[in-house]
């Protein structure tokens, strides 16, 4: 039963594995089309305006209120809640001048993490992997666009960005004195740290089938071991470009950047080079843990072997024996005399002692 | 039956993978030479005038008419369908002045994904990849000449670039604004998304085969993963080249691309590395379910192999006792007792029982 | 037992490798924030001034007495021994001018080794391998901060520096005579020899479970080499950064570094690379090692298998003849014959000895 | 028989790939010495002066003849055919300036490819693959000396420049107008040729045991694999210096190499990338190959075995039974009940048809 | 015997590969220190100073007796054999300001291959591979400092260098005419050429185990692929770092280093490369002969179980069939008949027959 539940959560894992890659635009779309059929529900969008003592936040009801804040001073976030609609993405490419690849890769939410410098903004594409329920990881895409004065956010889920924007309103941080990037910088840290428990979460399920193995190992942890190897490839797969977008960020031809975000984004980029290298030692470990699984189930198999061997090696003389003198020759002098019953019992005793005797020495019966 | 039918279609793709580096002409051949005996069917030729409003579409008849276009700000796109002849190739040198050297490559359709840049033109050699009927992948050569006013695309289909051919006829697209490099790029472009589709099929079949070896492993699902693995093989052995020939187009010193195109360019770029990305993730998930399977068909090999020491483990003693009071000995006391015979019954449901048992705490049973 | 013994162990240190990776501020925590809560016992604090003739050496019992020093000549070097507690590392902010990136990153003591320039003073995070009891390998951090005239090292430990306190202390050696930047390359120095015992350990033990192999193969040695295995991993994961670290210390830009020190950093550059190379080696042998008890098992099972046949092959036909005239047809005319039983004796040891010559000519009987 | 057919050829090739590391002059030689001891037969020398229309072609009888060309705008190729003795590398370095290192590269005639510029001329090792009969591949040195206005071959067979010679000879081919440096294109583009057939060869010997394999897998096989393997393993070692030696070439501070030849290098260079490219891909399918084999090989293995359970598995319980009531006790009721005969032989047919079903339901019988 | 002489060999082989990494200082010593309590034997020291038509050879006596040449054009090479005493070095480091981690590197002579600059000399750590008796493969530093006028070897043994003196003394060859760096390069060639008996031996021995293995796969073959693959795995450490350091010498800013030497470094660069590749090469074959080994051991032992199977699905239909008619009922028709005792044979006989032409359609009597 744990089997087969583990069997449904592999199977599901290995589908996210694989659906990851599906392309909603067919083959032959023009570049930078949006797909305008897709089914979307509405997104929730949060403008957050700060600066100095002041923070405004709202939400907009209506896509006209997006427009490319006034050079004030004052740092606009503007966080979209779901996937974009294509009236959305119309929107921000006329208010803020946002490329149609860019607005593309937005809508499309398979992208690998990247950074694209448009000039007038950078665009972020980043991913954060969480655990869904049955043990199913998934990641999921975080889009951002830094401009001098404004960040925009888009994110399907609502909850995660609560942190740093609940450190802007609250008080009067770092984060309320640092320019844009700063703010751009924060969220994706927090991308960065939701790569901890995952990875913490994986750390304890190969402690725990560590553990199995070594108490007894069974063919069902077979399937563990391969979730957790498809789990740390769909970590992997996703963490290497986070940390090459990161170090493009960081490069010094990207003016948006400044140089006081670049010592923060160092440390962000340490974080994720930690990350890669949990995952890769993980990914170690776990084919170590493949190999030692399978010379514990061929140990047992090699046990059953020596059992059989010793049970046939033992008895095959022994029938013999017996079955010489069930032979219905009439002309056998044995099976006449007085005491050649109880001489065969002891022969038969010596046989089977000596035989084990000799698996003894050799060590089978241990 | 499937099974033979797999290792039909496994052996024709194996061929096509072995087949893919024929090369026509012999060795000790002048170098840019066509072989003049290669049978060919004559190539259809469609070439595509616009410009602003005005857009001409003609099938050329003769070879003549094919010439370089007056610089008169409209852009022409010549579609050779089919594999050119010798006559066709002469006529490209005399007319665009194409190198030799590129002409031995669009007449020799096994190249590498690569790009020449020959001053006045720049040649680029993509490869398309396509499912035959009978799960058989082949890669076909798409080669593309790219002047400042003119495009040239080579492919032995017909159908594949109708639908960037129908974005320029049917309305104003951005497709008709850009200059020639874009056309190219378009052209290219295509050519990416094609790998989407073929990399799904793949998808799809590593999580048939996947679950089916979830359900009951046998032993012709061995051919499928191999089948799998040729054709990651073959694709991978297509994209990387294709990714450094685009890599090569977006390098600064190709004058003959403009930095908006550029901007498209890297679209396309990352779209290659996202299928890099993909098929390499498919290389090791179809390492895994080699492993796997071969685990599952051991594991039922181990399987057979524990009843067999059941069986024998458990007969071997009770025949052993039966051949024993089968020994015709006259003086055997306990043949002639009365309840020797329910003792000795007895005596064997006591030893199979304690075999059962012992096999039960072994887990032999299970 | 013995086993048990080392499946304890090598869990505890498996653990550790696990663990290695926990961080203690949560997600979503400002970057540069300090836990407050940490449980921390109180820093012991030794404060080491020397220049010229003279050396003072003092406990410090109050934080504020943690002062920059005046460029007067003299180097300061502080010993912070044990984990710092917030009221620690906001004196470090305020009297050196230490980054809170680099506060959080000494209270947290999981980090990769790293070096940040932070133009005042260079950041440098090392590891210090050692053998628990239990056979329990772990890695310290070790942080050390080096400015003009000072040094701060922070390490949980505290008897580790006392030779390099002491040759300071003792005599005017070069030490004596070097400004801070030589310090700190004494003290990374120090670090880099204590992988070297670890090394010699390991390599001991490899050749410990070899010499056991040879002896007599058996199960439990599996986790013996699964823990090597393991130890060697977190040194490698350990000892890639900390070469990376020294490199960048050596590297031009880094002007606190001076060129006379910078000859003594190559050296200590060296050493890594030498430890890598020994890592590197031992993981080979390693694997070699796990073949080698592997082929040394499947050995032993195949002298098991062979052992099965010998006898079955013997006895099968054996007793198949015995069971034949064990029938009870009464028109069986050998039974009645005079010399069939002897006969068949001859018979019997016939097949038998044949038997056993063929064995002895396909070289089973070896 | 072929099995041992086989054998003897992957022995010669292995040998051949051992042998090709020998050194002809002993540990403490002068370097840039030449064995005068070595057993040589007299080389062949043809010189061909051509340049405009005029075409002359030699046999030269004397080493002396061997100057340095006037500078009257002709080329002269001299093609050394045999391997040099004392008396002709002399010659060479006076009449040429040859460089003493150069020398002994080409008087011992296994070098890696590549390339040395000193400076009046450029010194190219190529290595030519070739089957011998019986399957044995080697690969043959051809060394090449490029001056301004001559080219100096050495290569120890002789047929194999004719095609190049005869393109300088019949027509006025682009080779007759390029200069020195085409001809020595040429030539390595001749032998760059040389690697197709060979490929190709090792392609349909892959394709043929591949379906020996799907038809009948049998331990021999793994000998022609490991001879594949050990000819790709040959090809490899031979062809990554090759690239690289033309890459070197092609770079463009080799004052020799004008740069109209320069692009035919280009296409020279693809093509050993191809080669290389083919290369690996045969490896790896090599490697699948080799894997496919072992699982055949296993599987079949596995069917012996399970045809071994089923037969112990039937007939032991009815063995048993049988054994049972050939028991000799007096007091046995069913011994001489009228219907226990015709009972028991229901009961028997009920047990194996009992245990067939169950085989059958476990899939044993497919 | 041959077995248990190979574990020997491969024992004090591995022993020696573990052993290269000890350190004679402790932990926490001064870097740059020599342990003076080391066991050393008195350095032999002869002198060669050569220039023009003199050439003057001694045995220092005295270690006073070393000192910086006078630039007088004469070339100073001093060889010291043996391994050199704390006073040696205190005089090396007076007399010709060599830096005192130099010395440390040259009395800890397990350093790995590197280059030193120190401005005024170069110092060059290489390592001579030898095969002591009993298969046993070491390799042994040598050391080098080259000056303007100057060179100084050391080295345990004596006789290695001897070739090169000899050169020196005997005639007036190139080496008497080109400067110090010169002699320097004939010295480390002289190293470089120890590298290729070794690596002709090991491919003889490679080639000794692969016949055998031909002829008939042992276990014992076992030992010797390991201690192969460990004396492949010694070189390869080896000579890698050595390559490493001939690139370092080449490189233009080692300005001791003049134009017409780097010319022969060049050559002596290019023959690490071949040793190398060799060494890689074996390494490949090495890792194919493990894999055939084993494969031949797992068909021997395949052949052991079709055996058994073969006789067991023989014998166990026909022991059944024979205990069938042991059964005692009294009312067995079949016992009484008159020829159905022939008939049973006949039976048998069918049966016996069926199974073996069942073998044989298998394939399993070849």
């Amino acid at each position: 039963m744990a089997s087969s539940h583990r069997k449904a959560a592999v199977r599901r894992r290995r589908k996210a594995l694989l659906k990851g890659f599906r392309r909603t635009t067919g083959v032959g779309a023009v570049p930078g089309t949006i797909d305008p059929n897709l089914p979307v529900r509405q997104c929730r969008i949060r403008r957050l305006v700060y600066g100095g003592e002041e923070v405004v936040e709202e939400l907009l009801t209506d896509y006209e209120q997006l427009q490319t804040p006034e050079p004030d001073g004052r740092i606009t976030w503007i966080q979209i809640m779901g996937k974009p609609d294509a009236a959305l993405l119309h929107q921000l490419a006329t208010a803020f001048g946002i490329h149609s690849l860019a607005l593309e890769d937005i809508s499309n939410s398979h992208q690998r993490c990247k950074v694209e410098d448009y000039g007038s903004h950078v665009f972020v594409v980043s991913r954060l992997p969480r655990y869904l329920e049955g043990a199913n990881l998934v990641t999921e895409q975080v889009s951002l666009f830094c401009g001098v004065n404004f960040v925009i956010s888009v994110y399907e889920g609502d909850e995660i960005f609560d942190s740093v924007r609940d450190r802007i309103i609250r008080s009067r941080t770092r984060l309320r004195e640092m320019p844009a990037d700063y703010l751009a910088y924060a969220v994706l840290d927090m991308v960065t740290d939701h790569y901890f428990p995952v990875i913490e979460e994986i750390g304890n399920r190969l402690n725990a089938v560590d553990d199995e193995i070594e108490e007894q190992a069974s063919h069902p942890q077979r399937s563990e071991i391969r979730a957790l190897r498809a789990d740390l490839l769909l970590l992997r797969r996703t963490i290497w470009p986070q940390r090459d977008a990161i170090a493009a960020l960081m490069r010094d031809d990207c003016e948006l950047i400044s140089n006081s975000t670049r010592t923060y984004l160092r440390d962000c980029y340490d974080h994720t080079v930690q990350i890669i290298d949990v995952t890769e030692t993980y990914r170690e470990l776990c084919a170590d843990l493949r190999d030692f699984h399978l010379s514990e189930i061929s140990y047992r198999s090699n046990e059953v072997m020596k059992t059989l061997t010793i049970i046939a090696t033992l008895f095959m003389p022994l029938s013999f024996v017996a079955g010489f003198y069930g032979m219905n020759f009439q002309h056998m002098p044995e099976l006449s005399w007085q005491y050649s019953y109880p001489i065969l019992i002891l022969v038969m005793g010596t046989i089977a002692g000596s035989l084990l005797y000799w698996f003894y020495r050799k060590g089978w019966l241990e």
